[in-house]
């Protein structure tokens, strides 16, 4: 396959890519032609269709994959497509992980160990609710392996929600060793469910960007109504352990100003909220340092949400 | 009755008062006797059993209505009543309203003119839900009237969360005719309903504290949660309709910092958050003016909610 | 009249604009050229003068209306006139509704209610301090007819001033009714002057700018003088009620860090801030929402006023 | 003269006291008596009237001077005064300097340095509205001379407002010195009326209290009226300048939430601000550190303005 | 041994307590006495000598172990020693473990398990520096296995600095383990370094209290000095690296206002900062639960530091 | 010399600039060329040398000053020089303060009034510790005549250092003579050494940006470890005085917000912290006001650091 970065003007081509964003407009003179934006894990590139009804030209929507044969041209100093013909594409025809940017880690036996985890949760009630979602559900399964943890800033990849849940147990199930006074199955529980709303604020690949369930509502609410809707189905479970495992989903963020409608109250909701914080931010430098090589010591710039120039350490 | 206010050293009464701590502890020679406090609405007293095992001395519990015989003696510059006997009262042997704050409006008044504006909401999902709620569900209506709105703070008193409620729904009806970007039904529905989580959140009178739940999830997840559970029932809500009322209750507080998950994104949830906020202010006004004979214009010292020295205005 | 956003390339117009902004400029060649800003109340278009000396080309400055004779060509993109004759025009000879954003409401009808409000104030100080403004001070009449209530955000139109004080006015009549603990006379009052001070701190149309003694005194302190001034000739007005009407005005944007010297400490300065700040967010949610159509409910992207994503909702 | 810190239980005393707060009150018997706070400059001492009707009891009334006679006793660990006569003192039997805290510096020489830095301001129009009040105004004169600067905290003492004026105008002659970009002319006047608001928002001694209107207004909004009035008294006083001495005045707190309308926009305001915050924490330490030794290094404890531990350093 | 908590009025006792404060006054009558406060690990108790010149009555000052015989009375309330005898202890006639609060962990295993972390920096510098202080100074392993890394809060007992600072070392080693863009070497590093600065901001004890220093300098400046030092007694030692590792220590607070001069800037430093944040944090809600029975599911109150009230879960 | 500001299209030139930046890149054709800014006091401007390889063109560096012949051409509507040869200059060959902003005032005269304080300080400890710096290091001496006392904002220029440096002693003399409270040689000992740490946290000119050091601990912390550093060479230096002393450094920022690890806990700290701010405020407002010509009274635009529109005021 051809990437997009590696595109040069005067070269003819024939490839399949996302489209990730579609426009009529209207030339000059009036003529209507159709202006792209196409994509794949390397970037994107501005594309024109001129030749509106000709043959060859497929009917498509946003977010479809199409078969392009287009001449690589450019315009004030940016690469543009002329786009001769168009076919849509179908599932199968293409490997979405071209498009799309991919966790790099094996998102199967993530999994398998996150079930590893839920297996550890002793209180039948828990491991009850866990199973239901993670063991049970093949199309929650299916979702939760897919979905990012995020419009852009960290995780925001195909198997990041599933990646950074189980970064966040992981350090639930160390914390809850180091500390007695914490109860590991509330913990691990509440860690495992923190971001399920996740699945329902922002819209799957490769769109990937907030519903509108997802502006009004939140993952935090909608996730603690999800976890309350699936214990109301599980007889007998605890009323009192019900609500310290919502609550600990409410108190995640840690702070009212960060859209917790609770500060932790629980032990195990403040040690959640460490765990998904520490993960986050090591995540976020994680991803800005990606970008530069292992040794360079520069200064990479103020980082709005850390508050602070940044830069790496030697080893 | 003789209200506690009015008692006078060396008196000997036999009166029904409202257990409101009860606590057994020790004399310096080892001998134990109960501690209560008493109350009624115009306060509370100090009271001691010193002969526990006594004949004469029912069994009671906290918050128990009790009929006593006692002398009223002095401690250290306060009333102490030293209890010769008790009887615990059945409900029907004394007026709750003696022994609570009320609110001094009429609570059926006021619910018939809250029916009145659910009766007004044309959109018909939102119709049904509220009367699922407040029309057809005779527990629901009962517990309703009797709450309070707070604990302490505002409308802390019976019928104070019927009260709040009419009086948010009515600014509310007002702000929908005086604007008109608003939609009225869904408006008059999110008044009617912002804080219907306050009946788990609070216990109900005479303890009205906050419960394990409300402490946990607070009132703006409960009640949004109550209004998801109805939304289910009800065959076709339109689902952007029912996000948008749960929207406008988890937004009520305004802020994240006062405890709302979402700022206010819909102009609805704007105006409830006004309608709420101002009925809260001019309330708690009220509360502090009402011990201020009108016409007196002595400042009353900072109050920390309203962060200034207040006073009266003259007519 | 050939309105602005009508303007295309290739047209040959003559026209009379509002002269926005002049600047004399040097072509390369070192030749002086007129540069302009033309206005009318579609929007503005950017002209050139290349032939300064030339006849044909009157005198004229900045905040003038002119008439011009023109072609209308384009560079980089965006429409230029190219001027060949410019005769200024004088008062009379143009229409300024047709170059200034205006009110939707009728201006005289709002002040005939405006007026009403006044007649209804019982305290006969407080109703002669209205009076000497708003009844009998034609010149205060006409600016405040035609000023706007900002430069920028809400209300920053011909007439905003008067619809943005009669809207709050009305909200504290409400108030007023519904919160017997406030002092009418005094809320209406107070209500009517509040924004008294923006005739001074902004400029007229079309400038419709800070002045420099809005910027060193903010209309907040020119509005209580301008009252203050005002009640010193009114004989035997109360000392106590003068102090509570400027303290209104003081307070009325509620915080000390929106401006105001003081917090409300009134019961009536506590709900004019609220009737203010509450017509206020409501115009902005109008003008905001008056580029969507009604039924659209896409979000509207981060408002930094109301630090949220917006979006209207459907009825 | 004795004074109340001398008071030694069983003495018996004839001496003039300031009565600061007298309250009727019932003995258990339910006969009326007369509680009193009496005061001088060493502290105060609560004292009894039992025989209210008595002779030799005269009329009196809070903030009068009163010679009484009486028995040192003590209640609850501390001395109480059993008051058996009572005479009102006249203006001339008695020194205000022994019942009032004073400055310690010399009052008429401080004021004669102001006046010398009135008479140093050379612009005609500022020197005349600075005659106008300090120079021409006898009145106003002793007032200001007597005045404090504060209820509690900083220069909360007779001669205090003249104080902190003094040294804040000498702090702003000094910057006009060494910053050649602030006009020292407005930068003195504006520090000489910086504070006159005071003479309004405090009662006079012995009260010193917040009056109705300093509550409502503030000392800035006043301060700023005070001046503005008086230009208005003055022929041809340019409306600019009149405008940047009114803003140094409003925005001399330097914040909005320290209750300026606007921050400081002109160099002089941001100047003042600074030798007005300067002088009133070096004041505040003088005062805290008055009271320890030289040469202690005790640490005195967190203090709420500063926000931090403090204590003194050695020479 | 006789412990405070247990002592009963009536009781005579000879037992040796720690002499926590010591203030000579006067009774009533002129006679000089001294106020005691008496410490040992369950509680203090108020104790007077009357009969200060007595013979039996050594010499000694506060925070020195004194032998007494006493009665024990009671005063308004509260159990009081009146004291008749003293005897000055010297080193080795009691045991501080009943006088001081202790960490209920092995003090000599936790330092070897903390060595253990240092022989596993390869890093031949920062091996070096952490060898120089904690395998090579007896004095100052002595002090630190001591030492308490609060005066109040979290850890205020002997040995608390080391508990903590293994336990954040602890957590220090499983991030590096997980997150593999941290430098374990510098990450374990700063961990064991990062309070030691509290050797010289605290007292040792029975005092423990801020000392001078700890006052002007705190232990964040006070810790890097002592790094900053010792590195440069280290040949070669890199200066890049001395730089980040001070850098670790100034940022370990993790927000300029809780006192880091910088925020973290580097990976490593944000790192530490949750690894100090969690364990203070996990060990304060230890603290408070404590008190608590395993179990008991009640609020325990509003808590200042975390914001919220709080309880216990069950298992 | 030809000032960039000068330049005219068409031009060729032959003169020596600041090479400030230089990036190789790339032609279209793949042909490599370098991209340089060059700089002198007047500005930047873009320059090209093509022909990379060519005879003619001398091995240079970033931070080279250069001598160019180069044609003056534009691209993009900025100018841009085509540089036909280059030869890099030894000192000697061109004056540095053509090329940078420097302080208008005499550095030597500055230098000895700095000197002249230094002599001025009676405590043998603090007058030896500043002579150590100031009187015995020549290096240092050159050092910090030359160097900035910022990056951007305020003084960044040659001498900025120490311009401030003494306009900040100038104002603790001040202070110290106004408010006895204050410790006169500490005072002036701290506002000599406050910004020391600069001369590590920037580089020198013409580079004068952070350090790797700067960024990590800070000129603060940098500055207090110098003055530790030379306080331990200074034989009974009191323990308790260098304390004092290095707290004023670390509290000189006067908040935790703005980087002070410490608030003023001595009188001579918040002093300073005043002195400091002062400075760096008139400073910034002069530098400001620069472009503006006296009796201009434009408004220059909100100011970020300043939080406020501001403009000169006339004379």
């Amino acid at each position: 396959m051809k990437f997009i970065e590696t595109l040069r003007e005067g070269e003819k081509i024939q490839e399949v890519y996302l489209c990730r964003r579609k426009m009529t407009a209207l030339t000059k003179a009036g003529k209507p032609y159709e202006s792209l934006m196409l994509q794949d894990k390397t970037g994107t590139v501005d594309a024109k269709i001129w030749d509106v009804g000709s043959q060859g030209i497929d009917e498509f929507d946003e977010l479809d994959y199409i078969m392009i044969v287009a001449d690589v041209t450019s315009f004030q100093g940016a690469l543009q497509l002329n786009v001769k013909r168009v076919r849509k594409m179908s599932e199968g025809e293409y490997d979405p992980k071209d498009y799309l940017p991919v966790s790099d880690k094996d998102i199967d036996q993530m999994y398998a160990e996150l079930q590893q985890y839920i297996k550890s949760v002793a209180n039948p009630y828990l491991n009850r609710l866990l199973s239901k979602f993670f063991m049970e559900d093949a199309d929650f399964e299916k979702r939760f392996k897919f979905h990012s943890a995020a419009k852009s800033v960290h995780h925001g990849f195909v198997g990041g929600l599933l990646e950074h849940t189980l970064s966040v147990t992981r350090n639930c199930a160390y914390f809850a060793e180091s500390y007695p006074i914490l109860n590991r199955d509330l913990l691990i529980t509440a860690a495992i469910c923190h971001d399920i709303g996740k699945l329902e604020e922002l819209s799957t690949f490769p769109q990937n960007d907030y519903t509108d369930e997802g502006q009004l509502l939140g993952h935090i609410m909608i996730g603690a109504e999800m976890v309350s809707d699936v214990i109301k189905e599980i007889d007998g479970f605890p009323v009192t352990l019900g609500n310290e495992l919502k609550h600990c989903i409410l108190a995640h963020h840690g702070e009212l100003e960060f859209g917790s409608p609770k500060k932790p109250a629980l032990a195990e909701a403040l040690a959640l909220s460490f765990a998904d914080n520490l993960d986050a931010k090591m995540e976020t430098l994680k991803e800005i340092f990606s970008s530069v090589p292992e040794g360079n010591l520069q200064w990479l710039g103020f980082n709005r949400l850390l508050e602070t120039n940044l830069r790496r350490t030697g080893r």
